[in-house]
């Protein structure tokens, strides 16, 4: 156990109002599988925040956001197209090749962001049986690597696939945290460019757990239920779900929570980048810091907060900031950096 | 919103003592994904309880603990044997035919449970090309129908499947329930009788959400945890089911729950039985009653009880206990049925 | 090896026609996988004979022509209804289920025939998320069980279907030979009552491999071809199948097949009739009988010719008669089973 | 229709001699599904082809060999590690996806060939649980790109992969053609050099159709008949598959058809090398020849001869011989193109 951790936002525990609002729900019988009237009330809140027109469904994980997302759009002689860097090619065990037997069409990138241009040319263009059918693109907004798409680049990469028959999804894991970055609303980000899918991640920014999935195209996703009985995401007592998306959507707690994290990471990165033999290695737009150590000092600092190595060589680390990150933490980070580095 | 409900156990909120828990965990930082200092000990406990020599794993749902326990033992090419009321078979939506590509099948039973002699005679025994090859036997424990096998019943398949080179999977979603009726422990249930694969339940038992599984064949299940985040049922901040686990398993909460939903069960078919045009049709023998009521009776009940129908007649109900049914909510509705048969 | 064969349509080799056009497809280049002019005629020849406003699809298996209908029609949510005895659900070893990851729902029937009395009660006939979707009925024509759907209950069965919103899928692994029996086309029988896919046999009635999809839903099988490449049924040297099924539906020779094959089996049928101790056990309406011999008789004749038993108690078997079965062959065998039974 | 095609080497039809035995095969009744006695014999021939200690398995397709060697080595959560280059990668609509559910690893290489040096900086050789487990190199011998493995280079890869509990398969769509090029048998280039499992091709090479497992690990492939089934490559009439391995396999057919097929594509690129303004741009080790032609002449040529173009400038083209290329084709080929660049 870490006094301090920058592995994760989800190393952190549950916002307090968030905690309040599931303790609270915690009274009297609720039909369960999402049938109880808060359910019915916090997805119309959702659907309201993206711009209406649109169906909220919730979910259990972020892996399953993008599981049940993808599967809706695809069937198994399709093929999705993700930068080499998205949770879904990287971080999920391959749970969509397992949920949907399909593919995906990995494209390398330096730093977590498709465009148009890198994507055209891998397109086979044509309806030939031997090639898989690519259909979906899939960005994550804020990327893996903390960067960002501005809206006019979400609206090319909308338009780019929308003019040949193919959706764009989003995984939102951080999606709060990009809308704080950008100071826009969801709906903005979201329904005005032409995103198809979204996956709207809790879980990573302060709720204990649960998710969302938003469709701007219902009638792609009108059977998305029964895929989420089947893989394993439908909750029995959802109204504790309900309950924590009702704290994180009041008042813009999502917002907050968000803000504080980005500060943080810029914070941290403002710190970092004072130290002399330190290399910042994305632009930090969100809530994690990308930066380069020297590698003599990685096993000691690990000793003390948690953290992860991000390259092979194991000299790029990745510090991520939470909800409840403290300037404290960081002063404290970046001080036995200092020693470290004068020792 | 139903003040009282009989709908099911998984319509009762958290026991408070499992809440607090839960809250209590809610201090600093944790590495995620069960890797917590917390999770390893809570781990330690199940696999204690049920005798040692076995794997614990923590999932997130009933459904997924089912999915992934078959998931390790079969290939698509494989069967596993069922009852046509399991739940595997009636209300997962086919998840464990969309998870493992394999099929179900399924024996017609009175009471919700198997026996070698209801098996044997569909058993191909050989190993023909062109048919599924049955590997697995899968029970419930207490049954759908709420009734119960005997100790010497589970062994009798355990024995049976293994001379066959099968294994013996137990849907424990009610595990406790039927520990508690049985007056035995987890490992005398399990271990002790020959099982391969146990489910356990803990969301229908008081729990907000959190099942295990529990492998007495560790070599069959050291794959476990690859399905278990391809099939969406790894959960990030695990320290919150882990948590909710150590209350459960402290002082027997696990059983003392159990017990009172029995009780309460036994109390309302009592009650039941004395009025007399009814006709309790399952032996009610853990913490459900199946009765048929007169048809009249239903619609104007529904109205203020939330249980469900379970004939195709809507005749035959479920009505279900838990660990907060009151000796109040069985008068109230015994009273009510007693109004509405004399008018 | 055998001289005589009453085990399957499939232990009989090649008909002389069709190794012919076989042979003689054998010269110059073609392009793969269909685009040569012999597969665009032999197609459009496919879809006359249906009646046109359908769209054929070559394909190598019988499995392979199952699964793909039904793969085009369902989602892993849905359910496949079909009588326990078909070919989908005992002979495949569990294909659908392997390539759909959707579940059967089986009936239990006496004569390999489901009608729409016998499909309602199992109908859930509501969208909950908990259970699997019905939308396909399946049923073999002529059955495994050797008898006959009636022109119109094929008709009620795909109004029962349609009028649920639900497809009927036809095997007709041995189609040719129900043609045949009723004295109709392929049209009258599949077009004319409703059916939606079809899958066309040929191995079974004296090509060498070949079968074919007829889709009356090209809306629903427009990427039909690309699961074709998928699921491993997609040929390179089409040309060679296309030649077999030109000679095959020229001069109706699958009709002359079929004929000759089902007047064998009821020369088989009245004369084994005409043997005292042996009870017919299904009408036998095609080319194959199904009688109860005492058992005595099995292993000796087994020795002699090629035949297979069909109970749990080994005293039913099937005889399987094809287009090159002969009088003698019919002689042979019931010659040696009365003196078998005289001994 | 061409007169000429260097389209594909499936674009020929069958040898002479290979139909032959085809035709003589068919007479009388044989058990189906491969129990017939030619079965047996070919199946054994063909295992001590490849030095016994190993078992062959008989498929219907190029894709089908590689979808069951792979679906026998792999879980779901596994991946397998190609060229991008590879077939399974490029030419089978995610067959391997579709009925593996596991992803593949796709590497770019400039000529068809991984090595280890290309392969470890991809593993991530750990047991991560959020990790696709990377268990199988496979690889094509000859490759797509028409190059050739050394039988060191082949040893390599199988003990780079065995030192790290990962399995070798090796795609032979091709590898007589291989075999003959680097003129030795197959035991020598399969089971001496430590290849697991190898798809063996029949049908590019003059078959009609029929492809081969061999399986150097029964261990692993002890129910791969089930896949057979399940994936739709197990054959009713068998022995016409069998009788053509059997004349295949006889006076070493196979290698004389590949000889001549790679003499011709030597023959070929010889004679463009001669032509001024070409550019072969891979070496030709088999039976194709990669080369870039002036963009003006591909239409042209392509009104005359079958053959596509690699690129997606479509300046290189594939130029593919058969063993019944001639040595007039390819003079006609080469005039052609010598009259159109004089234009």
């Amino acid at each position: 156990m870490f006094e301090i951790s920058f592995g994760s936002d989800n190393h952190s525990g549950v916002h307090p109002l968030i905690l309040k609002a599931l303790t609270e729900a915690n009274s009297g019988y609720c039909p369960a599988y999402g049938d109880d009237p808060l359910t019915q009330r916090v997805l119309a809140k959702l659907e309201a925040l993206f711009g209406n027109d649109c169906e909220a469904f919730i979910v259990m994980t972020g892996t399953g956001a993008n599981v049940l997302s993808l599967q809706t759009l695809i069937r198994s002689y399709n093929a999705v197209i993700c930068a080499n860097t998205a949770h879904i090619n990287v971080d999920e065990c391959g749970a969509v090749q397992k949920n949907t037997s399909a593919r995906l069409v990995v494209i390398e990138v330096p730093d977590g962001k498709l465009s148009p241009e890198l994507i055209e040319p891998r397109l086979m263009g044509n309806r030939d049986q031997h090639h898989s059918q690519m259909n979906v693109i899939s960005i994550s907004q804020s990327t893996e690597y903390g960067t960002l798409y501005s809206l006019r680049e979400i609206k090319a990469l909308a338009d780019f696939a929308h003019a040949r028959g193919m959706y764009l999804h989003l995984d939102g894991a951080r999606l709060a945290n990009a809308a704080a970055a950008l100071d826009i609303d969801f709906r903005t980000m979201c329904k005005d460019t032409g995103v198809d899918l979204v996956s709207l991640g809790g879980t990573k920014n302060g709720m204990l757990f649960g998710e969302a999935i938003i469709s701007f195209r219902p009638d792609l996703t009108e059977d998305l239920r029964f895929y989420r009985k089947q893989c394993n995401q439908l909750f029995s007592k959802m109204r504790f779900i309900s309950a924590q998306f009702d704290a994180y959507l009041s008042d813009e707690l999502w917002r907050s929570n968000a803000l504080h994290a980005n500060r943080m990471a810029a914070l941290l990165a403002s710190r970092l980048a004072e130290i002399g033999e330190l290399c910042i290695t994305q632009k930090p737009q969100v809530n994690s810091v990308f930066v380069k150590l020297p590698h003599a000092l990685i096993a000691p600092l690990q000793e003390e907060y948690h953290f992860y190595t991000w390259d092979e060589a194991g000299d790029e680390v990745r510090l991520m900031c939470s909800f409840d990150t403290t300037e404290e933490h960081i002063d404290h980070l970046c001080g036995r950096i200092r020693e470290l580095l004068e020792t």
